[in-house]
């Protein structure tokens, strides 16, 4: 987001390549491309005592209609959790958020406030003064309702924003618009994808996840509810990604981190759009505990540990629609590695072969070419690679059998004609087993390489 | 290569992006674009006791004409030495190389025989027989010379092979075509040209340099040749090419190891096309002693040193030709990162940003988007990066000064009128400076990602 970002992004462009003519970006006027609304819910089950509610600020000049502010908040304080971007220049708003959670050990939280349109990034101590202001107004809405005295321990929100990178906030007009998105908050379905949709950049569609769960030795259904946003710049480590996750269940602070930590090394860190790994991104969650229940507070406890899993299964659905958006993309692939040493030996074969742009250029011209697959796994640096014992194959996704294409180091004769219909499938699922000796196994979601992406990425900035 | 290649790719073909009709990939007929003449040589200074030869093999059966089998060699057994792909799915002609060095250590060897047209990578142990068969061949046409006797150490031949992965090679034909290259061995310049030409793939032209040079303490004026190939799949590690340098400088084998592992470190292992390694790259080099003078057989003597660098400077050369050559490339791009911890580091953040696809789609747009370079500097993972004293620029190619685009971590005003006439030029310099603490530099050279990458990349098989 943020640095493949620039002005005159929401403008609707057409153009012609090898004789297809096709939209690419997010149109400006907020419309949906076709493919894409099966992705969009139409209802969900949100969690309780949270709300959601957006505004029109115009952070972009030429944006003149569509929300570019987002709120989310809990009507109580609540345990708070964030996982930043490890690329060494972190945007202020990175910054602030980090200090602020630590200063209250991620409790006593209300809101999330976003921006989209400007990042906030690489803008020195005035960023920094910027993003603090957007908590601290943030914290003025609600320091008059009943939950809102002031615990002496600072800002209570945590601050967000995507966009163009090296240019400081429009900060008057966005804080004189918190107060709007306030009073717009509401507990809707249209609530919530209002905000998901004020979060977008380049995103073609507003990506907006909820499910309800249980948990062991507990009578309460728990609600957890999600949104992202990204498009390009998507790497393992954060990379160009938004994402608000809220749930009612009631779990503490500590514990909050410790799912939230690992739901992301499984989601939203084992997914590649380019490779780029960005300046501001951040996923964060909030817990506020509002349906009830005893207080989940031991990482031992069986509760915790389903819902951990909850948590990473429903990260990685919303990390999927990342992928599914991905600039340019025509294609989302599976990448599962199995039979490594460890996890991590797995998931750096499968970030190897997810970054290739000669396996993403293959994908994308529907090419069985394994042998990009097999080198991007070769040169991945892992000892769990074993060449006479490694095995690729195409799992295909109407559930037929799978393709084999290298049978423990030896080529198969493939069938081109079964390869091809299976790379005309959007979805495909490509399995690279290592060695037999181990047992670990990652799985990595990816798209493909396309002309749009370079001329999305490659156009002047306007 | 290997992998970036397939069948078909020596048709002429042309295709309309953007209103732009523009040929890529290696015209069947071996013609030169009109843009990449001025890299070929029209003569050169060869060294004394070396030949170069070549011959039509039709490794591919749609190459009914051009050579596709290099032979170069010694007029004596010479010493050799070759840095290899660091790729776990290592080719049979690297694993055939490799021991055939070792086993001899560097001493008594008298060609490389190279084929292009069929990688001979991951084809098992048949691969292996036919990567031994193609050097014993080679070795029995230098049988009967005066300096052919058999030393007993096997056999005497570097193998090389660049093309399509999976694929034996037909090597009864190649092996019926060897003797054809060792008759028409010659020491002209078009003798060196014409081997140049054979190891081709898909690159646009041949990369042939030469030299002259002396050493400290010697009235000898020594020579030195080279030619590479590559075009796709290069990045640091010996991705995707093939180099042959030989010397009539009388270099011992181990120094002359030593001195080829540094010299690749900052010149075939200091570009990147597209981040991907191969599984077949080599560069050898050979010297004989035929110019003369005292053996150079002291690391740490003057005439050892000064070779070194001279080696250096000329693998330099002969790799930025590789770069001048990327698959769709536009561009040639310097990086130059100053002011690291070390040269690791300094070199780190060189490939950082050379292999991000969001600064390659950037410079093919001509945009002057320094967050997208900085990004990669903070993603590259070193503890050399300080924001606050980072600073980048461009160095334009015309001698004008140098265009500053963030000082210390703060963004310039940018006169975007001038920083478009400097992204106007085929070549340009992008200056990173890390932390004044700090003095070590690298440089790395890389291209742009077009559309033409994706297209060449993303076509069917055929």
């Amino acid at each position: 987001m943020a640095l493949a970002r620039s002005n005159a992004r929401w403008l609707t462009r057409t153009r012609a390549f090898t004789g297809q003519v096709r939209a690419y970006s997010a149109p400006g006027d907020g419309t949906i491309p076709a493919s894409k609304k099966k992705y969009i819910p139409t209802s969900g089950t949100y969690p309780l005592g949270f709300k959601a509610g957006s505004a029109h600020v115009g952070v972009k000049p030429s944006n003149t209609r569509l929300d570019d502010l987002a709120l989310i908040a809990s009507d109580t304080p609540c345990a708070a959790a964030a996982v930043f971007t490890t690329n060494k220049f972190q945007a202020a708003p990175v910054t602030v958020s980090r200090d602020m959670l630590k200063k209250r050990n991620g409790n006593g939280v209300r809101a999330v406030v976003v921006n989209s349109g400007c990042a906030n990034a690489v803008t020195g101590k005035g960023g920094i003064q910027d993003a603090v202001r957007m908590g601290l107004e943030t914290d003025k809405c609600f320091s008059n309702d009943s939950n809102g005295e002031d615990d002496g321990q600072g800002s209570r929100s945590i601050v967000m924003s995507t966009g163009v990178i090296g240019q400081r906030l429009p900060i008057d007009r966005i804080v004189s618009k918190v107060p709007d998105a306030y009073y717009k908050l509401g507990d809707t379905h249209e609530h919530w994808l209002g905000a998901a949709k004020a979060i977008c950049t380049t995103d073609t569609f507003p990506k907006l996840v909820s499910m309800t769960f249980t948990l062991p030795g507990s009578q309460e259904e728990y609600h957890i509810a999600g949104m992202t946003k990204g498009a390009g710049m998507i790497h393992p480590n954060m990379a160009t990604l938004l994402g608000i996750i809220c749930t009612d269940a009631p779990v503490s602070a500590p514990l909050l981190q410790n799912a939230l930590t690992e739901a992301i090394t499984k989601s939203f860190n084992s997914i590649s759009i380019d490779g780029d790994t960005s300046t501001n991104d951040t996923v964060a969650i909030l817990a506020n505990g509002a349906a009830g229940g005893q207080d989940i507070t031991s990482a031992s406890s069986k509760e915790f540990q389903a819902f951990k899993a909850t948590l990473t299964d429903f990260a990685i659905d919303l990390a999927k629609l990342v992928v599914r958006d991905g600039e340019g993309a025509t294609k989302f692939v599976t990448i599962r590695v199995t039979n490594a040493k460890s996890y991590e030996e797995a998931k750096q074969v499968g970030n190897s072969i997810a970054r290739s742009p000669l396996v993403k250029t293959a994908l994308y011209g529907k090419d069985a070419n394994w042998g990009r697959i097999l080198c991007a796994t070769g040169y991945a640096g892992v000892d769990s690679v074993i060449p006479e014992q490694t095995s690729v194959s195409f799992i295909p996704t109407d559930g037929s059998e799978e393709l084999k294409l290298l049978v423990r180091g030896e080529p198969e004769l493939v069938d081109e004609e079964r390869a091809a219909k299976i790379l005309e499938a959007e979805d495909l699922e490509i399995k690279v087993q290592l060695s037999e000796k181990y047992e670990a196994e990652a799985t990595v979601w990816t798209c493909d390489f396309s002309h749009e992406y370079v001329t999305i990425n490659g156009d002047y900035r306007t």
